[in-house]
């Protein structure tokens, strides 16, 4: 239970000095929303000597609740919890026909399909409790939360990161007073943590990212295609604090990614972006899904996602790919179904000899 | 004249020596093709302890000669001829439309513009040369040549090295004996150099690159949106034997690039994937040119190339960039308007502070 504890400081300022520096090794398992994230990989990876995160996205907040308390009885290691930042509605014009679209599909092949909703993942509740029962790094993914909520986070004892995919997202959570930035490059698998979801937008490699904003002195943690010891140690050698690794622990016995999710990971296939499943750009396995949908997928985050996310459910059950958002980083091919203590253990030696 | 004779020596084994190890500093000019390459540049380079390439695409061969000749003046360190391994040509029925387009558009504004043709760079000629006065690095673009060629190569006293962008055409490379592979990340400026040109393959980042092609056993050059000292220092880290940089030389006085190339480089502006200057995917800084076409330009290289020639040269002269292709890398920004040797120079410093 000292977790909290451990990151009640004064961090944030140039150069300033994060729980994450304080690690044996400068290692840390990315949130996995959706699934993947459970107690049992954070405490497994904090147990190794790197950092664990939590995801909140999508659970209700008993669940994080019981997630958090969960994750200290295995583990005394500080932790982080990863909150979704709430954007606003989408325009249901610029949904509707792909809505319709995907309705009909599901319908002809017999399988369950949601409705588009907007909800804001219960942010209020969820930054009650991790105010309330403070891990060592809140983090915050699609948007920077007010300079009020950043500020609150700390007074709560934990640091504030946000997640960054651009040089002008990485000043703006500067400025709002973060204590860190989660630089996740275009590699990343999952979704890019952008502040806005157009699809548009420039899509930054992780080492171009940790260049563009060495001269922030705001501590970064670098995220997006990292996949071994080397790779660690190149975005430490850029300028990173810690490496973020999500798709790396992916096929560990503790994620709870779904099996057919676990047998794409060791497929080979390419992966690219796609907004079919989610209205918001992820990165994946390419699949039927994809291919079908990528040409016409609309901007409608989280609407799509509630719109699809019946139909994802039933397919993890079924073990049908062709159904299911294959969430993985452009280095997917070198994850390992192995326990997450040997992943790490394993990047943790591969860093020393990559630092000679 | 002693440079290519430093390279008289069997590499190409796993985990060979090559004249890229012997280098002061492991800092690579990549060729830059298309105006901004120069003797001048190489030798600076070189003079500074890196190694230079010169480009020999789209010139004639006897253009190529007397710039190598040149640079053999201004340097006696070994340096690199770039090739670009020709494809097949085009079907017109693909580009017509497309070039119908170009053709109205500059005609409604008055500007030269060119007619679709297809060659092959002069191949066999500039084959000829570089095996008659070898460099001490042939590199090649666009494809990877018959081991045949890479042997021919190899026993005139040069290394052959191919640029490849995915784990695929590495090992493609690998197989076919080359004495080294440059790895080009998607952050890369100007050209993809990619074997085939289809816009829907796979993107990777240069350090995911890195990781996936850790196994191949051969050298590695890594490429793609490397500008500081910093980013050196992480390719390195992650097994590369060099970097090799473009975009971060593009400003320096001995550069050829034109000035309203220049002043897009400082202008901060997006850069994106493009084909719709040479009907290949190239990396450019966001222009009106690329905004009125990327949504329907074809796969067609060196056709649409030759189309657009005219009036790109047209508008580098007039100083107009609205119609010029304005290669950039993803860390552009970072570029300083210097000469090359403090380029290199201020590079090599960072190296050695990221380095410890």
């Amino acid at each position: 239970m000292v977790a909290h504890q451990l990151a009640v400081k004064g961090a944030g300022d140039d150069g300033g000095v994060t729980v994450v520096d304080r690690l044996d090794h400068p290692i840390v398992l990315a949130p996995l929303s959706g699934g993947p994230s459970t107690p049992e990989l954070a405490a497994a990876v904090a147990t190794a000597g790197g950092f664990g995160f939590l995801a909140a996205g999508y659970l209700t907040v008993d669940a994080v609740r019981e997630r958090m308390n969960l994750l200290r009885e295995l583990s005394d290691r500080p932790f982080g919890i990863n909150l979704f930042v709430p954007g606003g509605p989408a325009d249901p014009a610029v949904y509707a026909p792909y809505v319709e679209l995907l309705h009909a599909e599901a319908r002809a092949a017999g399988l369950p399909v949601g409705e588009p909703r907007y909800d804001d993942d219960g942010w209020e509740a969820k930054l009650d409790l991790v105010t309330a029962e403070p891990p060592a790094i809140v983090s915050f993914t699609f948007g920077c939360p007010d300079s009020s909520v950043i500020q609150r986070v700390r007074q709560a004892g934990a640091e504030a990161w946000v997640t960054v995919t651009s040089p002008e997202e990485a000043r703006h959570a500067a400025r709002a007073g973060a204590d860190g930035l989660v630089l996740q490059g275009g590699e990343a698998g999952g979704h890019r943590g952008s502040f806005d979801n157009r699809p548009e937008l420039p899509t930054l490699g992780v080492l171009a990212l940790l260049q563009l904003t060495a001269d922030l002195g705001v501590p970064r943690m670098a995220a997006g295609g990292i996949a071994t010891g080397a790779g660690v140690a190149a975005v430490l050698a850029a300028g990173a604090t810690a490496a973020a690794l999500g798709t790396a622990f992916l096929r560990c016995p503790e994620a709870g990614t779904s099996a057919p999710h676990r047998d794409a990971l060791s497929s080979g296939r390419p992966t690219r972006l796609t907004q079919s499943f989610s209205g918001r750009l992820a990165r994946g396995i390419v699949n039927e899904f994809m291919d079908r949908h990528d040409g016409h997928a609309v901007t409608a985050y989280p609407e799509i996602h509630y719109v699809t996310a019946p139909t994802r459910a039933w397919a993890r059950e079924a073990g049908d790919p062709a159904w299911i958002n294959l969430w993985a980083g452009q280095a997917y091919p070198l994850s390992r179904a192995e326990p997450a203590r040997e992943v790490a253990e394993r990047m943790i030696a591969e860093l020393a000899t990559a630092r000679g």
